[in-house]
């Protein structure tokens, strides 16, 4: 492959991606978790919840993409103020397992129709075609980069080396 | 419209957006970055500033998705490792003009090459069209955001008070 050497960002692809992910989760925030006191991290670990069910620290540190130790912390803020519960789970006593309290999922249902707002107004002006696209796509991306072979990635960390 | 009250976040796009954004961050910035004391969030300051050259820190603030006073901080942090210089620009004094040192642009050249790899990654076997189709409506995400009106925002911050 050609390497390029000058940086078009308004056509590469991971900015774009953090561009318009940043701007939703921004304004999702002001406008509708502000006032509820949630963060949009907190929201992302009550989503999942809502969306997959209780699940083990570990699942849910990948499911919301957010590091062990910082979910660590949240999760303990978030059992605080009642809307989480966190319990050991029955088949294995080292996994701590987590759930939504049922004022947690009080607040959820509260707060989706406001998510699906802000998903209609980022999607405006899509067509259902290039709507179904893009998430395909984004689903493959995640895919791709949650595939890619340790090997790889460990020749790029050994060059700290060089 | 009619209202869901179930989350499926493998539908939902603010999710699918910041899911793929998060992974490829996380990656180049272990992969690439963490060798040279850079987080991803300095690489973004400076990849804006070689893409678009120099900036005010308003307009970087605007093109980083950063917020004023974070970027700030950044700015500073990577001024005092010489690899950005900020200096009053020359027809407002009161504005200040970031740009990338001779040292910032020399990594920078670095690591667009990496950057490029890691895009290549994320983007395998979607097709040309797919490619452009991502990009082409993750910018009109972003500027359906950005272009939402005012009213729309303030109404649902007022519901506070409610």
């Amino acid at each position: 492959m050609k390497q390029r050497t000058k940086l078009d960002l308004g056509e590469f692809l991971p900015y774009l991606v953090n561009r318009a992910g940043m701007i939703i989760a921004e304004q999702f925030g002001i406008e509708t978790l502000a006032r509820h006191q949630l963060s949009i991290v907190m929201w992302r670990v009550m989503a999942v919840l809502a969306s997959n069910g209780s699940q083990s620290q570990i699942n849910l540190a990948e499911l919301t993409s957010i590091d062990a130790s910082t979910l660590s912390r949240i999760v303990t803020r978030l059992v605080r103020t009642g809307l989480l519960t966190r319990t050991r789970s029955t088949t294995s006593s080292r996994e701590v397992v987590v759930m939504l309290s049922a004022k947690g999922n009080a607040l959820v249902a509260r707060l989706i129709p406001q998510a699906y707002e802000i998903e209609a107004a980022a999607a405006a002006g899509l067509s259902a075609d290039e709507l179904a696209v893009v998430k395909r796509c984004l689903r493959r991306i995640y895919g791709n980069m949650k595939g890619r072979p340790a090997a790889v990635r460990k020749s790029h960390q050994k060059r700290v080396a060089i």
